[in-house]
Order: C-alpha cells, then structure tokens, then sequence
C-alpha cells in the first residue's frame, strides 16, 4: 500500500510560495460545489468584487484566470498581441526575459529595454524606445521582480506610454497584496499576477485585469486567439452574466483565492501594506546589519522580497540545505546570471510578521557562522528590533 | 466585514465536478512546501509512478500539467502540431468539435470525421479519413464523451492509425480511472485528462501521457511550441532529473492528486472500473425501468456518465433546479445540440456507490412526479437493487 502525504512542515521565506494562511488552508477542504452552481456563481461574483479591492481597480474584467502566474502572463499576451504586433519590454530580471519568450511566441516583434539586474527600467529608456517605435501596441514592465527584489515605479513610466496609444501592461505576481498596486490611479491596463505570494493562498490561480481600453483591443481583434485555454472572449463569457461554460472553473483554488482576498480586505488593504512595509524594512535593516550587502539599492527595494548577496567564499547551496535540515526554513536561490550570487527571501502575506524576521535573522547568522563566514555576530536581531519598535501597527 | 465561506453541500452527480473523496480534502489542508523542496521533488515521482498505474502505462512522460482538462487538450496539441500539419479529428460531441477548434489556433489543418452525437466514430470511417490523408500527422479522438456518455471502441481505430505513421490522440478526461485505459496494450500515443471526474479530486490539474514516438515527433519539431505555460520541453525539465525552474506547480492539487491516485491505486484499478461497472449498470437499468430513455445504445454507453433523454413536456431547468433545491442533488443538462434534449448524470469515482444510485433514482424520480411527468412509479429501485444483488464486489 502506498503511504498517505506526510510532508515536513516548512517555513516558506523564499520566493514563493510563501506559506498559505491558516484560514485558507482549511476553505480548501471544504466540499465541492459545481461550477454552474448558483452558489458558486456569487462566489465568484464576490471573487471579482474583493479583487478589485485588492487590485485597487473598478476594472470589470477583473478575474481569475486557471493557471499558475505564468498563465497569467500568457493570459494578457495572447488576448493583446497578434501575429505582427510591436510590443515594448522593460528587461531587468527573469520575468522580463519570460515577457519577450511569450510575446514572440504571439508573433510579436518585440522591442526590449535592457537594464541590469537588480536596477529599475529607467522611464526614459521608455521613452526613447518609443519615440523609435511609435507603432508599438504595448509596453510591458514588471512591476516587483521576483527574481531580483527590484521594485518598478510606474507613474512616469505611465505619463509617457499614455502620452501615445500604447497599451501598459504590469507584471504584479510579487506586489499584489503586497504593495500598493493601483491600477486605476496610474492608468495600468492590463496586469497579471498569483496567488502564492502576498495573497498568501497557494500557487494555482492567475489574477487578472484588464482596462476598459484593454478590453476594445481585444474587441478588435482582427485573429482568434492562439490559445484556446487562455481566450478571454469566452472566458468573460462564464465570468459574465451569460454563465456559458467555457472550462471546469478549478473550485478548491477559487475558495482559497475568496477566502484569502476576505482576509487581506477584512484586515484593510493600506494595513496589509504597511505590515509588508513594516516587517520587510526590520528584516532588511537586520540584514544589513550582520554585514551583508543588499542586491538593490534602497530607494528601489521591494519589502516583501529581498536579494541578499551571498559572501564570498560561502556556500550557496549549502547554507540554504542547511536552513532547510536544521530550521525548516526555506529561502531562494538566485536565477539566471543571479545564480549563486544571491539569495532570494520573502516575507510575504501571513509570513510578514514577527516571528519569521526572528527566526530568519537567528537561523542564516547561525549557519553562515556555522560556514565560517566573516559577519557582524549578534547585531542583526537587535537592529531589526529596533525598527520594530518604533512603529506600532494598527 | 466579508462572510466566511460557507457554501451548500451538494451531491455532484453531473458530468464533474464530481464529489472529492474526504481523505483528498483533507490532503488539501496540508501545509505547502515549495516547488523545489526536496520533499515535494520526492512527492512528483510518487504522483507520476501512481498516475502510470491508473493510466495503465510505463510512459516516462506521464505527468500533471497545471490547469484544468482542457489545458491538457490543449498540451497535447500545442506540442504535436505545427503549422500547417494535418490532423484528422472524430467529431461526435462538443469535445471533438473543442478537439478542432484547439487544433486550428495551432495552425492545422484538420479534417473531421462526424457522427451523430450519441454515436461512436466507426474505425472504417477513420481507415478512410487516413487512405485519402496520408500524410496526417495524428487521428485525435474522445474515449469518452462528456457531453454524450458514449464509450469509443479503441482497438481497431488503433490497428488502422498504427498501420499509417500518424499518431493515436484520446481525450480520456471522464474515462481516467472510470474505465480501463490501456495507453500501452492500446498503443494510444498521446493522452490527456481532468482530475475531477473519477479521481475524486478538485478541477484543476491535467494528467497527461505521451508515448515515446510521440516524444520524438516533439524532440523534432522545427518550430517553438506556440504556448510558454504548456511547452513540454521546459515542463519535462522540471518533472524530470533536472529539476529546472518552470513555473511554481500548483502544490496543493498537486497533493491532491497523490491522494486521489493512491486512494485509487490501494483499491486496486481492476476493483474501481468494476464499481464504476456495477453502479452505473444498477442506475442506467433503474432509469429504463422508470420508463426513461437513455441516448447512448447499451453496447457504447459509458457507466460513468449516463445522458438521459429528457421525457417530452418536462421543462429541463425546472427539473434541475428542483433536485438542487430539494436535493441538494445536481445532475448537468445537455451541451450543444443535445442542449435541453438530455440531463447527463456522473457516478464517478467516490460518487460510484450505493447510496448515490438510490438517491438519484428516488429524488430523480419524486420530482418527475411533481412535475407531471408519466413514468413508472416504483419501479427503478427495485431493479436497481436486484442488478445490485447479483453482484458483490470485492
């Protein structure tokens, strides 16, 4: 006989997923409802309304797309792109690089501006491609990348693509519920994202918006959509007062994703926010001083996911095995030309609290002295401690 | 403040979602790991060992893609097709017809064989299909239809495409773990499915099979998969020894899915297909006992679905929505053409028992009654229960 799923319980501080709220780990076992139930149909209903909260949009297409970020991606490429298409994309880490695989696979002739990884897009990089490009449909940038910590300011970067006809289209997999993200009041008119990040619910579903604008590209199609899965013509079809169905909503995934959208609005969304805030500048303040050197700088740094350098002479597979054997505690790795040069650690929905800037701080200064790595002893936690107590949350 | 989730608890008799196992819901509940966590690494080779065995196959390639059946369809086109490949399609019920549409937006060309819906494809019609394309790179057809309930004999359509070069293509969405599937002894070279219908899990993964001939028509492509989320040359990476970063798996279907497989595989395979045999044989002959006429002729019928014609003068909504409310008892109407010509009611997988056949029958039954409906009164337990006697399963 096979043995039931008994697997060790982990602190997630990578990437993500980042570990799944309580609360909605247990909506996850609740019975099955079929997905042209009445009952499920407000779920959705109430789905789409809470994530537009969280989004920070009136957007009507607003949904959920089945599939993980990735899908999410694909999602806003294939309904906007047709064969032929200019597209802009900002490249300053692996989810850029993903952008243009995706949108040449549309037939896109795409246009990238480069930066380095760990730097911003500059928006005048932006607009000096289009200026060269008038004809470009969209522009796409990544809002937090996942595979760097940096954070993308986008309201220059939005004055100047609505200066033309161009699309913006956003990556938020690592900012939403995590940072504000404010779709409408800087015009972003398209974005996608997941749910194992700052949504703390688990990998599974795509988030997706789409403005007004977004939606009349669509509608102007001149080719159908190249994939069948990911159309959002008849997807909206079952979002929408028709209920057609188009495929088998995934129900257990929509529970986790209402269920934690119900907590992030319940707890308000600025809180959340300034929770992220508040806990990821502790850990990163902690970090720093231990004697380790941050990927990026200040001013661009996301809160809830933080680049570490990895110091010379260390480890890196290593120490990660070993926070893993000995704390439980899992933290990324770097991708791409980031590989072995830093670590990657979240601190995500339900994660960004207390007890997981302690336990991060202790376990990697126990480890990396355990590798011999020449640190600042016992200066972490005390600092981090001290940006703790001079905010008190409400 | 949002509600709690708290949702009617309904029994899923439709075409699936079907009800989800208990032990499988609270597989869901268990804390996440990551996508590279050993442990989970450890969890994806449990799952495609178990998914072999329920599809009755040694293909390395068996894996679960993240999104629901319909992405495996998807899959499976995406990576076998080029454009301007031909690909003859068997069209008997909205899965052919969704078969086509998927494998158009890939570029093909397809050319169709139709039957009636409520019919099998007879092989001789694919023998001719193939003697005027011989050049067809594959011959795609349903195992069983979820929009009909028909069963399609696969031996012989096996013998004529493996007497050509093309490659044998199933959507065995509501056949996997229903019925057997014999990828290997049928030589079907690509196959793919869903994981709520017989498995008793959620929506919202995709088992897919691939042969080693079809791995090699992939490995020779000579153009990029036009879909990055469903691109197995990336995916199998993951899945395989290399273990490189793709997209995060959906980590809680994927637990669930081990449960659901292992449930399935402790029963014993040969013990499940004859459950699903005994309690749909007892539902089907109690239905024609209570004076209903069932679409599919006895020979093709699957027993996990079974499309009921509705009697003339009863109104199909009405008829459903009354077991939904009475009941709490769904069953699912009609696609497509057979739209408000059938109701299809699911006994699949968990839902393949004694107390569901009752109910069906006695709630299916009472609301007939109330709706006017002539039909034998009393008449369908009693056979059910004597087809039931007959038989004891181990």
């Amino acid at each position: 006989m096979v043995a039931e799923l008994l697997p060790p319980e982990r602190v997630l501080m990578g990437p993500g997923p980042s570990n799944v709220h309580p609360h909605v780990l247990r909506a996850m076992s609740t019975p099955l409802l079929g997905h042209l139930d009445p009952a499920f149909l407000t779920i959705m209903n109430e789905t789409m309304d809470l994530l537009r909260k969280v989004y920070q949009t009136e957007n009507k297409l607003t949904i959920a797309m089945s599939g993980t970020g990735s899908a999410g991606m694909e999602t806003v490429f294939v309904n906007l792109v047709e064969p032929g298409d200019k597209v802009i994309v900002g490249v300053n880490g692996l989810f850029g690089t993903r952008m243009v695989d995706v949108a040449e696979r549309c037939g896109a002739t795409v246009v990238q501006i480069s930066a380095p990884w760990g730097e911003i897009i500059e928006p005048q990089k932006v607009k000096e491609a289009l200026d060269s490009h008038p004809d470009a449909k969209l522009v796409a940038v990544v809002h937090a990348e996942t595979s760097t910590g940096v954070r993308q300011p986008l309201e220059k970067i939005s004055e100047i693509v609505h200066n033309t006809d161009a699309l913006l289209v956003c990556d938020m997999v690592t900012s939403l519920g995590g940072c504000p993200t404010e779709i409408d009041k800087l015009k972003i008119d398209a974005a996608y994202s997941g749910t194992q990040k700052c949504l703390s619910a688990p990998p599974g579903l795509a988030p997706v918006t789409m403005s007004d604008r977004a939606v009349e590209v669509m509608n102007n199609r001149k080719s159908k959509v190249q994939s069948w899965y990911l159309d959002l013509s008849m997807i909206v079809s079952y979002w929408g007062e028709e209920r057609s169905y188009h495929h088998t909503a995934p129900i257990t995934m929509a529970y986790s994703l209402r269920e934690s959208l119900r907590l992030i609005v319940n707890e308000g969304v600025e809180n959340v926010y300034a929770r992220h805030a508040l806990y990821g500048e502790a850990l990163q303040q902690g970090l720093e001083a231990m004697g380790l050197k941050l990927l990026v700088n200040k001013e661009h740094r996301l809160h809830q996911l933080t680049s570490v350098c990895i110091p010379e002479g260390v480890n890196d597979a290593k120490v990660r095995s070993r926070l893993l054997e000995k704390y439980d505690l899992e933290i990324g790795g770097g991708l791409g030309e980031l590989k072995g040069k830093v670590w990657r650690i979240g601190l995500m929905g339900y994660n960004a609290r207390q007890q997981n800037v302690t336990l991060m701080l202790s376990a990697l200064e126990d480890i990396l002295l355990e590798e011999g790595a020449s640190i600042e002893q016992g200066a972490a936690l005390s600092k981090a401690n001290e940006v703790l107590k001079k905010c008190v949350l409400v």
